[in-house]
Protein backbone atom coordinates (compact mmCIF):
# COMPACT_ATOMS: atom_id res chain seq x y z
CA UNK A 1 0.00 0.00 0.00
CA UNK A 2 1.99 2.97 -1.32
CA UNK A 3 0.75 6.76 -0.35
CA UNK A 4 0.93 8.81 3.28
CA UNK A 5 -0.96 6.35 5.98
CA UNK A 6 -2.32 8.68 8.39
CA UNK A 7 -4.97 8.11 11.83
CA UNK A 8 -6.98 11.12 13.48
CA UNK A 9 -8.02 11.21 16.54
CA UNK A 10 -11.34 12.88 17.68
CA UNK A 11 -12.92 12.85 21.28
CA UNK A 12 -14.41 16.27 21.25
CA UNK A 13 -17.13 17.80 19.78
CA UNK A 14 -16.31 21.03 19.66
CA UNK A 15 -12.73 19.91 17.16
CA UNK A 16 -15.20 18.49 14.27
CA UNK A 17 -14.51 21.50 12.02
CA UNK A 18 -10.61 21.49 12.78
CA UNK A 19 -10.38 17.64 11.70
CA UNK A 20 -12.06 18.05 8.36
CA UNK A 21 -10.08 21.00 7.62
CA UNK A 22 -6.56 19.56 8.49
CA UNK A 23 -8.24 16.11 6.72
CA UNK A 24 -9.11 18.72 3.17
CA UNK A 25 -5.38 20.95 3.42
CA UNK A 26 -4.16 17.27 3.49
CA UNK A 27 -5.61 15.85 0.41
CA UNK A 28 -5.15 19.01 -1.59
CA UNK A 29 -1.32 19.17 -0.45
CA UNK A 30 -0.62 15.51 -1.52
CA UNK A 31 -3.73 14.68 -3.30
CA UNK A 32 -6.30 12.07 -2.69
CA UNK A 33 -4.78 9.18 -4.35
CA UNK A 34 -1.62 9.82 -2.12
CA UNK A 35 -3.24 9.02 0.81
CA UNK A 36 -5.08 6.51 3.00
CA UNK A 37 -7.18 8.26 6.11
CA UNK A 38 -8.89 7.21 8.58
CA UNK A 39 -11.10 8.97 11.22
CA UNK A 40 -11.21 7.38 14.91
CA UNK A 41 -13.81 8.93 16.44
CA UNK A 42 -14.46 8.06 20.52
CA UNK A 43 -15.85 9.88 23.76
CA UNK A 44 -17.94 12.90 23.34
CA UNK A 45 -17.57 13.43 19.41
CA UNK A 46 -19.25 10.44 18.40
CA UNK A 47 -22.34 12.84 19.45
CA UNK A 48 -21.87 14.33 15.68
CA UNK A 49 -24.50 11.79 14.90
CA UNK A 50 -27.27 12.13 17.38
CA UNK A 51 -30.66 13.07 16.28
CA UNK A 52 -30.38 16.40 15.67
CA UNK A 53 -33.87 17.15 17.05
CA UNK A 54 -33.42 15.33 19.95
CA UNK A 55 -30.26 17.81 20.81
CA UNK A 56 -32.04 20.66 20.11
CA UNK A 57 -34.87 20.45 22.32
CA UNK A 58 -31.92 19.27 25.37
CA UNK A 59 -29.97 22.28 24.73
CA UNK A 60 -27.68 21.03 22.81
CA UNK A 61 -24.59 23.48 21.58
CA UNK A 62 -25.13 21.63 18.05
CA UNK A 63 -27.85 23.02 15.93
CA UNK A 64 -29.06 20.85 12.87
CA UNK A 65 -27.69 23.49 10.69
CA UNK A 66 -23.81 22.98 12.19
CA UNK A 67 -24.07 19.50 12.09
CA UNK A 68 -25.58 18.82 9.00
CA UNK A 69 -22.84 21.33 7.57
CA UNK A 70 -20.20 18.46 9.22
CA UNK A 71 -21.70 15.71 8.24
CA UNK A 72 -21.94 16.73 4.91
CA UNK A 73 -18.30 17.44 4.79
CA UNK A 74 -17.84 14.05 6.34
CA UNK A 75 -19.57 12.12 3.59
CA UNK A 76 -17.63 14.24 1.21
CA UNK A 77 -14.46 13.14 2.46
CA UNK A 78 -15.73 9.81 2.64
CA UNK A 79 -16.33 9.58 -1.54
CA UNK A 80 -12.86 10.06 -2.17
CA UNK A 81 -11.55 7.27 0.18
CA UNK A 82 -11.39 8.91 4.03
CA UNK A 83 -12.84 6.29 6.58
CA UNK A 84 -15.09 7.36 9.54
CA UNK A 85 -14.67 4.94 12.49
CA UNK A 86 -16.77 5.06 15.25
CA UNK A 87 -15.83 3.42 19.07
CA UNK A 88 -18.69 1.35 20.55
CA UNK A 89 -18.32 2.35 23.76
CA UNK A 90 -18.75 5.56 22.98
CA UNK A 91 -21.73 5.34 20.67
CA UNK A 92 -23.35 3.29 23.93
CA UNK A 93 -22.25 6.01 26.31
CA UNK A 94 -23.78 8.33 24.25
CA UNK A 95 -27.46 6.47 23.90
CA UNK A 96 -26.58 6.57 19.87
CA UNK A 97 -28.16 3.96 17.85
CA UNK A 98 -25.41 2.19 15.59
CA UNK A 99 -28.59 1.44 12.67
CA UNK A 100 -29.34 5.13 12.84
CA UNK A 101 -25.14 6.10 11.66
CA UNK A 102 -24.78 7.73 8.17
CA UNK A 103 -23.47 4.55 5.78
CA UNK A 104 -19.57 5.69 5.81
CA UNK A 105 -18.81 5.18 9.24
CA UNK A 106 -17.94 2.04 10.47
CA UNK A 107 -17.85 0.53 14.06
CA UNK A 108 -15.36 -1.21 15.98
CA UNK A 109 -15.82 -2.40 19.46
CA UNK A 110 -13.38 -0.54 21.19
CA UNK A 111 -11.34 3.23 19.49
CA UNK A 112 -8.93 3.04 21.38
CA UNK A 113 -7.60 -0.40 20.06
CA UNK A 114 -8.28 0.32 16.56
CA UNK A 115 -5.76 3.25 17.16
CA UNK A 116 -2.99 1.03 18.20
CA UNK A 117 -3.53 -0.98 15.88
CA UNK A 118 -3.12 1.18 13.03
CA UNK A 119 0.16 2.82 14.64
CA UNK A 120 1.04 -0.48 14.79
CA UNK A 121 0.62 -0.62 10.59
CA UNK A 122 2.60 2.37 10.31
CA UNK A 123 0.20 4.96 10.29
CA UNK A 124 0.89 8.57 11.68
CA UNK A 125 -1.00 9.62 14.74
CA UNK A 126 -2.68 13.31 14.73
CA UNK A 127 -4.66 15.02 17.73
CA UNK A 128 -6.21 18.10 16.03
CA UNK B 1 7.33 -9.16 24.63
CA UNK B 2 4.72 -9.84 23.25
CA UNK B 3 0.73 -7.86 23.15
CA UNK B 4 -0.06 -4.04 22.25
CA UNK B 5 2.32 -1.65 23.62
CA UNK B 6 0.28 1.61 24.27
CA UNK B 7 1.97 4.67 25.69
CA UNK B 8 -1.24 7.20 26.65
CA UNK B 9 -0.37 11.06 27.48
CA UNK B 10 -2.10 12.98 30.04
CA UNK B 11 -1.30 16.48 30.88
CA UNK B 12 -4.08 18.01 32.07
CA UNK B 13 -5.91 17.51 35.29
CA UNK B 14 -9.63 17.88 34.01
CA UNK B 15 -9.03 14.53 30.88
CA UNK B 16 -8.45 11.75 33.97
CA UNK B 17 -11.53 10.21 33.74
CA UNK B 18 -11.43 10.19 30.02
CA UNK B 19 -7.71 8.48 30.49
CA UNK B 20 -8.68 5.69 32.67
CA UNK B 21 -11.98 5.15 30.73
CA UNK B 22 -9.70 4.62 27.25
CA UNK B 23 -7.56 2.46 29.34
CA UNK B 24 -10.47 0.58 31.12
CA UNK B 25 -12.02 0.13 27.45
CA UNK B 26 -9.35 -0.94 25.89
CA UNK B 27 -8.33 -3.67 28.65
CA UNK B 28 -12.01 -5.63 27.94
CA UNK B 29 -11.32 -5.66 24.44
CA UNK B 30 -8.12 -6.92 24.33
CA UNK B 31 -8.05 -8.69 27.65
CA UNK B 32 -5.62 -7.52 30.47
CA UNK B 33 -2.74 -10.36 29.04
CA UNK B 34 -2.56 -8.74 25.82
CA UNK B 35 -1.58 -5.07 26.71
CA UNK B 36 1.49 -2.92 27.91
CA UNK B 37 0.15 -0.30 29.04
CA UNK B 38 2.22 2.96 30.09
CA UNK B 39 0.26 6.48 31.73
CA UNK B 40 2.81 9.44 31.27
CA UNK B 41 1.71 12.33 33.91
CA UNK B 42 2.98 15.68 33.16
CA UNK B 43 1.98 19.56 33.53
CA UNK B 44 -1.08 19.91 35.66
CA UNK B 45 -2.28 16.42 35.58
CA UNK B 46 0.01 15.10 38.14
CA UNK B 47 -1.96 17.31 40.64
CA UNK B 48 -4.08 14.77 41.04
CA UNK B 49 -1.71 13.76 43.50
CA UNK B 50 -1.55 16.93 45.81
CA UNK B 51 -2.75 16.69 49.29
CA UNK B 52 -6.77 16.45 48.82
CA UNK B 53 -7.02 18.91 51.85
CA UNK B 54 -5.19 21.38 50.74
CA UNK B 55 -6.48 21.58 47.59
CA UNK B 56 -10.02 21.44 48.99
CA UNK B 57 -8.67 24.37 51.23
CA UNK B 58 -7.46 26.19 48.44
CA UNK B 59 -10.29 26.09 46.50
CA UNK B 60 -9.18 23.65 44.13
CA UNK B 61 -11.59 21.90 41.92
CA UNK B 62 -10.64 18.44 42.90
CA UNK B 63 -12.78 17.68 45.83
CA UNK B 64 -11.62 14.61 48.10
CA UNK B 65 -14.28 12.63 46.56
CA UNK B 66 -13.24 12.78 43.50
CA UNK B 67 -9.62 12.91 43.53
CA UNK B 68 -9.73 9.32 45.73
CA UNK B 69 -12.53 7.75 42.98
CA UNK B 70 -9.44 8.60 40.42
CA UNK B 71 -6.72 7.03 42.33
CA UNK B 72 -8.78 4.12 43.37
CA UNK B 73 -9.25 3.41 39.95
CA UNK B 74 -5.71 3.75 39.68
CA UNK B 75 -4.30 1.76 41.95
CA UNK B 76 -7.13 -1.48 40.51
CA UNK B 77 -5.25 -0.58 37.22
CA UNK B 78 -2.18 -0.99 38.75
CA UNK B 79 -2.85 -4.04 39.32
CA UNK B 80 -3.32 -5.61 36.51
CA UNK B 81 -0.37 -4.10 35.09
CA UNK B 82 -1.26 -0.75 33.86
CA UNK B 83 2.22 1.74 35.33
CA UNK B 84 1.38 5.23 36.13
CA UNK B 85 4.21 7.20 35.56
CA UNK B 86 5.15 10.58 36.94
CA UNK B 87 7.20 13.53 35.39
CA UNK B 88 9.32 15.56 38.01
CA UNK B 89 9.64 18.77 37.04
CA UNK B 90 6.22 18.86 36.76
CA UNK B 91 5.97 17.42 40.56
CA UNK B 92 8.45 19.93 41.60
CA UNK B 93 6.01 22.73 39.56
CA UNK B 94 3.58 21.54 41.53
CA UNK B 95 5.06 21.60 44.84
CA UNK B 96 4.40 17.60 45.42
CA UNK B 97 6.49 15.34 47.52
CA UNK B 98 7.79 12.30 45.62
CA UNK B 99 7.33 10.64 49.61
CA UNK B 100 3.44 11.32 49.18
CA UNK B 101 2.95 9.79 45.97
CA UNK B 102 1.10 6.51 45.57
CA UNK B 103 3.36 3.35 45.85
CA UNK B 104 1.97 2.39 42.03
CA UNK B 105 3.47 5.48 40.78
CA UNK B 106 7.12 5.71 39.69
CA UNK B 107 8.94 9.16 38.55
CA UNK B 108 10.96 9.89 35.88
CA UNK B 109 13.55 12.89 35.58
CA UNK B 110 11.48 14.09 32.77
CA UNK B 111 7.96 12.83 31.23
CA UNK B 112 8.79 13.98 27.68
CA UNK B 113 11.75 12.05 27.34
CA UNK B 114 9.70 8.80 28.76
CA UNK B 115 6.87 9.68 25.48
CA UNK B 116 9.71 9.62 23.03
CA UNK B 117 11.71 6.82 24.67
CA UNK B 118 8.25 4.59 24.47
CA UNK B 119 7.37 5.75 21.11
CA UNK B 120 11.22 4.78 20.01
CA UNK B 121 10.41 1.06 21.42
CA UNK B 122 7.19 0.61 19.72
CA UNK B 123 4.67 1.67 21.75
CA UNK B 124 1.54 3.80 20.43
CA UNK B 125 1.19 7.45 21.15
CA UNK B 126 -2.85 8.21 22.75
CA UNK B 127 -3.44 11.90 23.89
CA UNK B 128 -7.13 11.55 25.24
CA UNK C 1 21.61 10.71 12.80
CA UNK C 2 21.87 9.85 16.36
CA UNK C 3 19.86 11.37 19.04
CA UNK C 4 16.16 11.38 20.30
CA UNK C 5 13.79 12.67 17.29
CA UNK C 6 10.49 14.60 18.23
CA UNK C 7 8.32 16.64 17.08
CA UNK C 8 5.57 18.61 19.06
CA UNK C 9 2.32 19.18 17.45
CA UNK C 10 1.07 22.57 18.48
CA UNK C 11 -2.65 24.16 17.14
CA UNK C 12 -4.00 26.21 20.26
CA UNK C 13 -2.59 29.20 21.00
CA UNK C 14 -2.89 28.84 24.87
CA UNK C 15 -0.73 26.02 24.67
CA UNK C 16 2.50 27.81 23.49
CA UNK C 17 4.49 27.97 27.35
CA UNK C 18 3.52 24.76 28.45
CA UNK C 19 5.24 23.34 24.43
CA UNK C 20 8.35 25.64 25.33
CA UNK C 21 8.25 24.28 29.15
CA UNK C 22 7.95 20.74 27.45
CA UNK C 23 10.93 20.97 24.97
CA UNK C 24 13.21 22.99 27.79
CA UNK C 25 12.63 20.21 30.10
CA UNK C 26 13.64 17.35 27.46
CA UNK C 27 16.75 19.47 26.57
CA UNK C 28 17.64 19.57 29.97
CA UNK C 29 16.98 16.14 30.75
CA UNK C 30 19.17 14.63 27.30
CA UNK C 31 21.40 17.50 26.13
CA UNK C 32 20.78 19.14 23.25
CA UNK C 33 23.16 17.57 20.91
CA UNK C 34 21.05 14.35 21.72
CA UNK C 35 17.94 15.45 20.41
CA UNK C 36 16.43 16.48 16.84
CA UNK C 37 13.12 18.47 17.34
CA UNK C 38 10.72 19.92 15.50
CA UNK C 39 7.63 22.25 16.10
CA UNK C 40 5.22 21.73 13.93
CA UNK C 41 2.38 24.65 13.77
CA UNK C 42 -0.97 24.96 12.56
CA UNK C 43 -4.29 26.11 13.27
CA UNK C 44 -5.00 29.48 15.75
CA UNK C 45 -1.30 28.75 16.79
CA UNK C 46 0.31 30.49 14.26
CA UNK C 47 -1.21 33.59 15.48
CA UNK C 48 1.98 34.11 18.15
CA UNK C 49 3.50 35.59 14.75
CA UNK C 50 0.34 37.96 14.05
CA UNK C 51 1.49 41.63 14.52
CA UNK C 52 1.30 42.71 18.19
CA UNK C 53 0.24 46.00 17.99
CA UNK C 54 -2.65 44.65 15.63
CA UNK C 55 -3.70 42.44 18.36
CA UNK C 56 -4.24 44.85 21.40
CA UNK C 57 -6.12 46.86 19.27
CA UNK C 58 -8.40 44.12 18.62
CA UNK C 59 -8.49 43.11 21.79
CA UNK C 60 -6.78 39.70 21.33
CA UNK C 61 -5.69 38.47 24.58
CA UNK C 62 -2.06 38.04 23.79
CA UNK C 63 -0.59 41.42 24.51
CA UNK C 64 2.36 42.41 23.34
CA UNK C 65 4.47 41.27 26.73
CA UNK C 66 3.35 37.98 26.79
CA UNK C 67 3.66 37.31 23.08
CA UNK C 68 7.47 38.79 22.74
CA UNK C 69 8.20 36.57 25.67
CA UNK C 70 7.01 33.42 23.90
CA UNK C 71 8.60 34.51 21.07
CA UNK C 72 12.09 35.34 23.30
CA UNK C 73 11.84 31.74 24.71
CA UNK C 74 11.57 30.50 20.43
CA UNK C 75 14.33 32.16 19.74
CA UNK C 76 16.62 31.16 22.32
CA UNK C 77 15.39 27.39 21.72
CA UNK C 78 15.83 27.76 17.73
CA UNK C 79 19.71 29.06 18.49
CA UNK C 80 20.63 25.74 20.15
CA UNK C 81 18.69 23.77 16.96
CA UNK C 82 14.98 23.22 17.40
CA UNK C 83 13.02 23.74 14.53
CA UNK C 84 10.18 25.76 14.37
CA UNK C 85 7.78 25.14 11.21
CA UNK C 86 4.47 26.58 10.32
CA UNK C 87 2.02 25.70 8.22
CA UNK C 88 0.72 27.89 4.96
CA UNK C 89 -2.62 27.53 5.27
CA UNK C 90 -3.31 28.52 8.77
CA UNK C 91 -1.09 31.53 7.95
CA UNK C 92 -3.58 32.56 5.02
CA UNK C 93 -6.51 31.75 7.39
CA UNK C 94 -4.81 34.43 10.44
CA UNK C 95 -3.94 36.60 7.46
CA UNK C 96 -0.21 36.68 8.47
CA UNK C 97 1.79 37.65 5.61
CA UNK C 98 4.70 35.33 5.40
CA UNK C 99 7.31 37.57 4.85
CA UNK C 100 6.08 39.20 8.91
CA UNK C 101 7.60 35.70 10.34
CA UNK C 102 10.54 35.68 12.57
CA UNK C 103 14.00 34.30 10.58
CA UNK C 104 13.68 31.46 12.83
CA UNK C 105 10.36 30.15 11.02
CA UNK C 106 10.47 27.95 7.94
CA UNK C 107 6.89 27.67 6.36
CA UNK C 108 5.58 24.45 4.74
CA UNK C 109 2.58 23.82 2.37
CA UNK C 110 0.78 21.86 4.94
CA UNK C 111 1.40 21.64 8.48
CA UNK C 112 -0.50 17.91 8.76
CA UNK C 113 1.52 16.79 5.87
CA UNK C 114 5.21 17.90 7.46
CA UNK C 115 3.78 15.85 10.43
CA UNK C 116 3.52 12.77 8.59
CA UNK C 117 6.20 12.42 6.81
CA UNK C 118 8.07 13.32 10.18
CA UNK C 119 6.65 10.44 11.51
CA UNK C 120 7.22 8.14 8.71
CA UNK C 121 11.31 9.39 9.53
CA UNK C 122 10.60 8.17 13.07
CA UNK C 123 10.02 11.31 14.96
CA UNK C 124 7.83 10.14 17.91
CA UNK C 125 4.99 12.68 17.69
CA UNK C 126 4.33 14.58 20.52
CA UNK C 127 0.50 17.15 21.63
CA UNK C 128 1.20 19.34 24.21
Amino acid sequence: MNGLKVLFHINELSRWQIVLGNITNLLNDVGQDNAHIEVVINGEAVSIFKDKCKQVESGNLCSISSNLSLLEQMEKLSKVGVKFVACRNALKAQLIDEESLPDFVTVVPAGITEIVRKQAEGYAYIKP
